[in-house]
Order: structure tokens, then sequence, then C-alpha cells
């Protein structure tokens, strides 16, 4: 695996790979890996032949209030895994070469991203946008992968990518869990234990909602009314959102009926989580 | 010539020039051809093996109140000028491809973009910015041309190439003017006879400041004054802005020195006409 921060050192690599015919793969990530980034790299393996990770924490997707200083970084590890993955190329920027003290160019969409997690965190898919229009002009991948956990996320890079028309395909990989169906997710690190047990409360909720719907309920204000009693039976639990909502563009449905998105943004205790599950009913 | 609305006709022979070792010249247009843009085609020819041309009105650049629809349209004219200059292929994208109902993804420059032009044209830029990022990736060029003309918009494209890592080289081209100096531009043939004759007073002021700076003035707001007295002895003339900035960030500057920008937009009847010089003092 070759490591780097260069720029220029990328865009050799990729195009020497790409002209001997290979299929570029692109997995961005913040590090602190886990199965869930796993299970994405395992899918780009696959459908491609050489395959650039990235990790960045990138400062502009967080609000001053959050917590980038705390984001757990673990860069030596996250080495070690991606070189037993046989990743090709890890892409590993200095935050000043990323963004310059006169940094003022930005990618934003305007829809999607002023919904949900976009209402709780002004900003945030600016900052998701942004540098990963820089990464895909860096790298210049054929497919980049991205996690269904981060469904809104997955949903604004694809509408990015096509209003832009950048000439990568987005592929999406389903949700890893813990035994306890919790979403995986680098920010479970901060539960402490009471928390963490609390948190599968968000899949339980879910769920909840999965079976209402297979029992032919169709009114998402009492299926979000059963979800909420269930997550705030928990004293650390605070709700950002519950949400049921059209999958292809989020907006608000009164009736469940197609392809449906469940999410929900908690709190438990300091810690903000997220997970969603997508269901469909003819 | 090849002329195609197709991007994915664009991205195969713009791949196969490419894999044949060929670099790859870009000069976006809105069309309505004149000698401003041929210099441009005449340097890409020069510096690039394979070049592309591309008309397209970009109504996102346009306010409601600006002439959007009377904006020249000449279609048969500019191709028989692109096939006599060799371009290989012309883009000629339809609207409704290039910005669909549902569209919500904008790039935008925040700081350079906020000044002049951009003060009396808010937006402008940012639809600039957006439909270059877009053709910047249907095309995938090398190097792209812009004209000297619009310094603004070039500086601000450089600032988005750079800020966004855009693998492509921006190039600038002088300014081409007729014979009384008034600079090359589409929006020129608006005009009518009286109009046209006074809007030489455009560059008398400019080269007023440009005496003023040889003979030693260093107060940008003397020079303002001597410009502005030029343009308003015209009846037709409404100016719009005269400013002298740092030709490097187009920042607001006390005395002159160094690499400055002078430039003027003004209205002549109803039609806005900028021009500017650049003037290195020591």
């Amino acid at each position: 695996m070759i490591t780097t921060k260069s720029i220029k050192k990328i865009r050799k690599s990729v195009s020497k790979a790409r002209n001997n015919g290979k299929i570029i793969g692109f997995v961005p990530t913040m590090g602190a890996l886990h199965k869930g980034h796993l299970s994405l790299i395992n899918k780009a393996k696959k459908e491609s032949d050489y395959l650039v990770v990235s990790i960045f924490i990138n400062s502009l997707q967080f609000s001053p209030s959050e917590d980038f200083k705390s984001y757990p970084r673990k860069i030596k590890i996250d080495k070690r895994i991606l070189e037993k993955k046989k990743v090709d190329l890890l892409f590993y920027p200095q935050a000043d070469k990323m963004y310059g003290p006169d940094f003022s160019s930005f990618v934003e969409e305007t829809r999607l991203s002023k919904k949900l997690c976009g209402k709780s965190r002004p900003g945030h898919f600016k900052g998701v946008t942004t540098i990963v229009a820089k990464l895909f002009n860096i790298v210049q991948p054929d497919l980049s992968f991205f996690g269904q956990k981060d469904y809104q996320q997955a949903l604004i890079i694809k509408k990015m990518v096509k209003d832009l028309n950048f000439a990568i395909k987005i592929k999406t990989s389903p949700t890893i869990r813990e035994k306890d169906k919790l979403a995986l997710s680098s920010r479970n690190l901060y539960l402490n234990q009471k928390e963490r047990k609390e948190a599968k409360a968000i899949y339980e909720a879910l769920s909840q909602a999965k079976q209402m719907i297979k029992n032919n309920k169709r009114n998402p204000k009492k299926i979000i009314a059963e979800m909420r009693k269930i997550i705030e039976k928990r004293p650390r639990a605070s709700i950002d959102y519950i949400e049921i909502r059209n999958a292809n563009n989020l907006e608000k449905i009164k009736k469940i009926e197609g392809k449906v998105f469940i999410g929900v943004a908690a709190y438990f205790g300091k810690t903000r989580l997220i997970d969603n599950i997508i269901v469909n009913k003819n």
C-alpha cells in the first residue's frame, strides 16, 4: 500500500492504473475504521481493480460546537487495517493543504441538505459536499462507495454527482450493526457503558416501525409516536428527530407507500447517533 | 468537427484523444463568437492537441432582470467559424439536460465573487462557477482558456480550480479591441450607433488611468475621479463602478503599487459593458 499526502503522487498513481485499464474505486473516510468501513472496502475491492481510501477529518463539516477536536484519531491502527485489506493507495492529506487560509470555494446541495440532519447541523452537508468534490477531483475515481447508515449523505452525494456531472458512479452499502443491532459508528466510542446499553433503543424503534408497516399501519404520525415512546423510555436519551419520508427525495409523506425512509437522530448523553431503515410498501 | 449534445459522446471522444497522448484544450463560450473568442481559440489550438469548444447560454448566470432572452444566438454562423478554425469537438448542450427541474447543486466562490461585478450582479458568479464546474466535469480538459476582458471571472475560475482541486490549468488571453479600442463583447451588438460611439469612453478612461500612473500619480481616488469625468461627459453613459484594486485578490488599495487592476462597468443606454487593464507599478 502506498501512503501519501501528495496530490501529485495520487494523480500519478491513479492515472497509471487507469492507463493499465484498471477500474478505480474510492472510499473516503474520516478514519477510526470499524466494520462498517470494512464492509465498504470489501465491496469496493470486489467492484474495482485499484482501490484508493482517504482518511481526512474534515473540519468544514463540523460546527464550532461539535466534536471536531475530540473525533477519534487512530491513524496507526487504521493503516494496519488498510494494509491487511490490500488497499492500493491511502490518501492521508494534511489539513492545511486541503484548506488554505484563503479557501473560499464551496459546493452546496440546496434541497436535500436542508432537511433532517441538515436542519440540526446547519452547514454540515455543505462541508461534506465540498470535501467530497475536492477528493473526487484529486482521486478521479470511476466508483465511490458510501454507507447507508448515512443515508441522507449518500443521497446528497448522488445528487451532487448528477447535477455537477462528475464522471463517477456512487455505490452504497448496507449498515453494519453490533450484536444488539446498534449501527456501527466511530462516534459509538464516545458512549459510556450505560449510554451504550440504552443506544440500542434506536434500532428497537426502527424495528417497531418496520413491524407496524408490515401490519399495514400506514399513518407516519402514529408510527413515529410509538417509536418516540421506545426511545424516551431511556433516561439518557434525547431525541433530535424521528422522521418517515419519501426515500427518494426525503419529502414529508402523509401515508406509508412505496420506498420509505425511516430515520432517527438521538443523543445518548452528549453523543449524537443516527440510524435509518428503508422499507418498501406496496 | 464533431458537434454533439451528448455528454457520453464527449467523454468518449475526449478519453480516446487522451489515450492517444493528446493534450485536451477547452474553450467554454456563450456563442455569438467574435474576434475575442477567436484569439482564445487560436491560443488554445497552439497549446493543446485536441480542442473542445462549448456553446451554452447559461441561464443560471443571468438574473431575472437581465438579458438572457435577448442574448445573441448565432449558432449557424458560430458552427461555421469553429469548423474553419478546425476545432475538434463542439459541445452544444440542451438547456434542460444541463439543468433538470430538480437541479439543486451549486459551486460558489465566496470572496472574490462578492466584489465589483458580483456586487452589481448578485448570483452571477455563482451561476458562472456552477456551469464551469459542470463543463469541466463533462469535458475533463487539461487546459481551459478564458479572456482577460472578464478578468474577475478568470480570477474566480482560477480560485475555484485551486480550492476544489480540479486537475485543470487555466490560461488567460488578452482582451481584443475594436479600432477605437472598445473591448470586443457579444453585448456590443446591442448598442445603437450613438451608444456605440460613446462606448469608447471606457477605454479612454482606462488609458487616462494608465497615463496618470505612468506620471507617478499614486492615489486611486484621484485617478478614479478623472476617469469618471471622461465617461460622464457622454450623455448615454451611466457608470456602474470604476475601481482600482489589488490585481491578485481584488481588495481595495490606498496607493498604486505592484500589480493593479483598473476596472470599469458602465451602461450605454441599456447595455452594460465592462473593461479593465492591469498595470504594474514599482
